[in-house]
């Protein structure tokens, strides 16, 4: 793909932000490969994607800093980029902090307003502050000279909203906004992006575009957009073993998960309300897959020795033949930045193709990517995959004469 | 389906068969429920199977004892079957032990050669041996008054043949009947079973059908047949596993699976020759599906105090984007025969269906059983499940009238 | 010793309370060996101390139901005892149930007061109960011709009383039994014991005697006792692992616990206000031996499949030379009433040994049975182990001439 | 202590030596603290030993390559040291490197023999190589103007002689040097430090100074020697845990370690000749702590993945009270030259010191430091950590003085 694609990322100054702007232009040097990245394995490899390399990056944050300072504490603390890669890139990433806008922190919790520097202006209306989100990603599109912008969130975890059936209609949205209802940050980037036409994700817990009056200004508007919450870690391993237990009609009755981690997001998850919507994402997976009374419980602690590296200890029990008792346990260790990083590139290149194709709306070929994928009940990982090797055989580009030209 | 369904079992005594009988007839009296079985849940419980309870049990040994004495040994030492269920079957079990005919340990490996109670008589032809089992089948077939009779093999694992190439053709396997050539046991009731017209399974790491020419032989006669070696523990997790590595690109470095058990089958798998086979079948999973470079391997140990309790210990490490080292360890702890035992009945009943259809030849739709799926090259255990669900779609049973009544 | 030593446990038809009776009845009839008692092996085995089969039992409880009711489940549901066991001591435990009478449940909390049956009679004055319980003691000594009752407190845990400063002399333990001030059931009964001239352990996280007050009542009236909260699992685990890192000079920066249980134990202790005593415990352990800044998390979590069978899961983080970081996680799996039952049983033989001795007041060499050990500091379980040894070795019988010619 | 000592470290170039070298380097320049160190912390904090910073450091290799090298490879691949810390001493480290002569490689097994560069000099005979490196140490000790030169063995392991007992005595030993029987290099290098009164240490499986007859030497040449195989990962856990068991009256049937690892220690124990000694070992420390019976295996593997990360998983059955059976999982993961590496300036300095007061002989006060204690049967670790205290108190210097003034 030719076009010219910016990446604009709510959250820019996070781990995962920065580790994905690190990851792209490590490509570009040739620091790295592209191991993580499901674009560039069968199936999606065959598809006309924009090229990494090519990606342009801009985003909102509400702390101060700059994303080269990020960087360098990811690479201190985790050792994730090592400092080889982080040389060849520091320069990309100054460039980027250029780039990058103050967002909202509105209505994200106690939590996060702790953490925002400069506090949340709470004089400007909700109006006033949606006005300010596009015009960014205007000005961003512009001076830039971009075909396309795709908006992804990957900013902290908000509390849900109180009462989210509330929104379910383009207008219930159009008079919150009027009348400065809670609506969280994260939705009012996702309004942001949609009634401005850019492809929108939503890579956290957060509500955002789940919201039913934000998925109908999608449709009437043509612009592809999904989440929610990316599967990188526990829920990847549970949406990959329940359909095994399944399958073998194995009855699981008890799976406990437990999780530690020690970065921001941890910290930020530290605080109940945040927390809630991880959880529900996070248990909701085995739902559908498995017994209904199973007993299901996840745990999220804050471990400040682990830094980005989360651990999850799975602890599940299930019946076999003749009432046999039997279990599994696993131990995960994962850098959690590094892990979502590569998807979310993968989706900024998906959701750029399906949006240059025309599509609109949910985009559930991309379930797999998510914890809970907007408008998909599947979910079960291999299907889930086989969702997407099904969207790729259909647009796969044919391969035209100067592509196979291209190839000798 | 009301045709009258024999199930033949070579290693009859064993704890896979002796679980896999004590739990039909324990569901046959209400004792226990389906749990642990494939074919009783969605897609195949759609198919119109031959009942559990109406299963006719047979088969051969070469230890002396019965039965109801292995029944006696389980319960003692894995409290697998409980009493109240070993109770509700005994008489059943000591009716099966009637029908149980001792059959060959010839080229079994000097483990097996010494648990065969009376020994390998030294002197009897290969084709007097194969004669010997074929009247035994056949007697079974007329005694019992069945339509059909599936031969599954769960015997002890044996040392893989030198030169397994040698009999790729239905001539060399003749020839080496004629000659008295080292063929394994599992071959001997393989052959003749395929040419009784028996539908035969081998459930173990043995070479039994997988041998070219037995193939050609059951091709020949119309009779359907699968194998090898029954996935129920740390394969089956492997099988599960790998495509999620593979999926997500992230490049699965070393894979060390350390299997720990107690049973009949792990001492005898302490002798290297019969260990091989079973080495062989655990470790070609992760083929085709991971990096041909990673460091794989598989340790069995036989540890007493396990009894029939298998404890898998896992650790495999990925790389992912970054170059991220990162690791997932996984304790499986299961009862071996209590997860080999229901897949047992499911693939009788499956095929004594697919012979009932006509079909013959290999029967790639039940992969998902197998660590290695005789002609197929699919490992991971969803697609394989996506096998079974296609063949269920095709075959499922129209509903008749009078089925459509029953449902009221 | 010749002495007839009567046991009375507080929770008698708990788990724990059963499970040593079962025990101590099956030695009696030989139907199983002492492995898990610690006085049956050096150093204690040299002890004169009471024969396991000679002790008689009885006790108090707030629930309705029997000793050989709470032993049909447990064999039923964790298969401990095994049928054999449970028939052998059956006649015995029912003979026991006679001796159990209803105890107090006063200021145990919500989660206690609901499971007692014909619940706590709030009209009665904290005087009447203990006089109830004095002559509950009384009379199991009297009609059993008991040279000496060892009172062993393992009922339900309790929340900690608000301001257990308050009652730091006998004076204030007298005043609060006055007013009726909320004095938690365990001090209760442990006020009543010591009062009385019977030797008390506190098996379980509550107050009892651990209250200022009741130790100086010890004090003064010469009576032994100890506590509290039986080290079994992960706290054991602790105790003997903290002193490694220590004495290697190796920081840990972070020792997560994760404990799942299933049993009655479990239930209650989703209270939080019943849990925190369990969790000032736990956590205390590793004070003292571990630097002070080390984060400790404690997470007790109820899951029924479980059943009696405790799981815990340590993530023990620890830093090495050069500032390498690394780690140790464990996983345990252990039957929590089989491990309590026999310290029991050790505690009580203990006890009856230190009262002949003449001893009074607290007694550290039993700290190595104590998650926190009443007046020691040491955690550290080998020198805990050392201090046993040193008592055994100041105690130790002389040989008689008889017992040397016994010998012989 | 003020005393100018000199470390000769056989296999001076290989991970354990080198990750020593950085960290006393690395402590005399402020770069690291000295966590991880036994002596620099109680009780050994009070013994007056020769400071960390001023050890002057030489030895024996047979690879070529540097100090610096295979810093620079740690760095690389285990990201110990870190750059910063690489940095500090890497000159530090150069100059070491000028101290490092070429030993022998000996009777080392073919693994070692591969790996050494330039080869074994068969035309040698023992006495000249022994020759030439007692002349090594001496003009060690004259080139630095040490007032003692403690030698410490961390070269590769070797294949132990078959027949050891045939060196029970010096005269067996002087023979077997006359007539170049095949005595194992670490043997050479401790007859010649014996034999030249320097203290000598033995980290390594091999039998060096095991030997009878070099023990003999020892006590007739009044020089303080220890060994053997430092205790640093699992053996040490093993230690740590098997007395709890024992304690507790609990009986291990089964104790089954599963190593894996990537360094080049690794790759040597591949060979399974080099591995004998190590498996020795590590299986010998459960002897007299547990039963006798106990299934005891340790498998150890190469997984080049791991790098210097070795991880050991341990799989403990154990039964308790009532014949339950439990059971105790743990995964150790460190690295294992961070661990080793501070042992070995500890024993070092505490070998300096036992010279310094006249010690000669075993020196069973450091037991706690070898899986294998030379001429102790205590396998407990907090046991011979008693004996260290117990040895400290006894030698805790008095403060002089001049020492007090210096406190000010
Ligand atoms: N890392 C993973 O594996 C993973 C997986 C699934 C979901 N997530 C989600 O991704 C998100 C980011 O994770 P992270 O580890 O990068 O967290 P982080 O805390 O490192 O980064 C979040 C960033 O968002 C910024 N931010 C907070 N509120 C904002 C707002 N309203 N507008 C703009 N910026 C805001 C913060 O200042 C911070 O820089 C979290 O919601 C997390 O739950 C992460
Ligand atoms: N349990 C599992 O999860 C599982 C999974 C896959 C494969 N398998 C395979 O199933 C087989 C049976 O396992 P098991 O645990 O029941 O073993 P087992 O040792 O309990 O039983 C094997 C039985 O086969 C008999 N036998 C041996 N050689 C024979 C021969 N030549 N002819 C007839 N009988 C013979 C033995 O006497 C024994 O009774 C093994 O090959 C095993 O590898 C088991
Ligand atoms: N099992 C272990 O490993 C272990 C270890 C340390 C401490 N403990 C403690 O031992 C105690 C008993 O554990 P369990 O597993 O037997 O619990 P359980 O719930 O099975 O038994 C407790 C019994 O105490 C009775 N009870 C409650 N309050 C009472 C009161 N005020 N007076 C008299 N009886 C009362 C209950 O009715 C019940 O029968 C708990 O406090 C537990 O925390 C157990
Ligand atoms: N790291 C640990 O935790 C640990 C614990 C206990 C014992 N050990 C033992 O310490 C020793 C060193 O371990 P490492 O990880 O440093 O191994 P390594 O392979 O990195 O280093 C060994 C060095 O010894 C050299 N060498 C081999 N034979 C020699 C000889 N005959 N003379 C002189 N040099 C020789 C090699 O060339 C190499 O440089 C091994 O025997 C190991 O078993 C290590
Ligand atoms: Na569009
Ligand atoms: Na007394």
């Amino acid at each position: 793909m030719s076009a010219s694609i910016g990446v604009w990322l709510v959250g820019a100054r996070g781990n995962v932000a920065t580790t994905a702007m690190i990851g792209a232009r490590a490509i570009a040097h040739g620091a790295t490969d592209t191991t993580g990245m499901v674009t560039e394995r069968a199936p999606c490899a065959n598809l006309d994607l924009p090229e990494v390399d090519s990606l342009v990056f801009g985003g909102h944050d509400v702390q101060d800093g700059s994303v080269v300072e990020t960087a360098e504490r990811l690479a201190e603390r985790n050792g994730i980029p090592d400092r080889a890669t982080l040389d060849a890139v520091r320069d990309d990433l100054a460039v980027i902090d250029e780039r990058i806008e103050t967002g909202t922190a509105r209505n994200c919790g106690q939590a996060v307003e702790e953490l925002a520097d400069g506090g949340t202006d709470e004089s400007l209306s909700l109006r006033a502050i949606v006005g300010d989100i596009q015009d960014d990603y205007e000005r961003f599109r512009e001076d830039n000279d971009l075909d396309r912008v795709v908006v992804i969130n990957v900013a902290s975890s908000e509390p849900l909203p109180a009462d989210p059936e509330k929104y379910d209609s383009i207008e219930a949205i159009e008079r919150a906004l009027d009348e400065d209802e809670p609506l969280p940050a994260s939705s009012l980037y996702a309004y942001a992006a949609l009634a401005g036409g850019h492809p929108f994700v939503n890579f956290t817990p957060n509500a955002a575009n789940a919201l039913g009056g934000l998925r109908e200004l999608a449709d009437r508007e043509g612009v592809p957009h999904m989440g929610k919450d990316g599967k990188t870690g526990e829920t990847l391993m549970k949406s990959t073993l329940a359909p095994m237990f399944a399958g073998r009609n194995l009855r699981v009755r008890s799976w406990e998960g437990h999780n530690i981690l020690g970065n921001k997001d941890g910290e930020v998850l530290e605080d109940d309300a945040n927390k809630a919507g991880k959880l529900a994402s996070k248990g909701g997976v085995l739902d559908g897959i498995l017994d209904e009374d199973l007993h299901n419980r996840v745990r999220i602690d804050y471990t400040p020795a682990l830094g980005d590296w989360k651990t999850a200890w799975d602890d599940i029990r299930f019946r076999g033949f003749l009432d046999t008792d039997m279990k599994l346990q696993f131990t995960w260790e994962g850098s959690d930045s590094a892990l979502a990083a590569p998807l979310v590139l993968d989706l900024a290149r998906l959701l750029a193709f399906a949006d240059e194709q025309g599509e609109s709306g949910l985009q559930p070929q991309l379930a797999s990517f998510f914890k809970a994928p907007l408008g998909v009940d599947e979910h079960g990982l291999s299907k889930q995959f086989g969702m997407l090797e099904e969207y790729v055989e259909v647009h796969v580009a044919q391969p035209t004469a100067a592509g196979m030209e291209d190839d000798d």
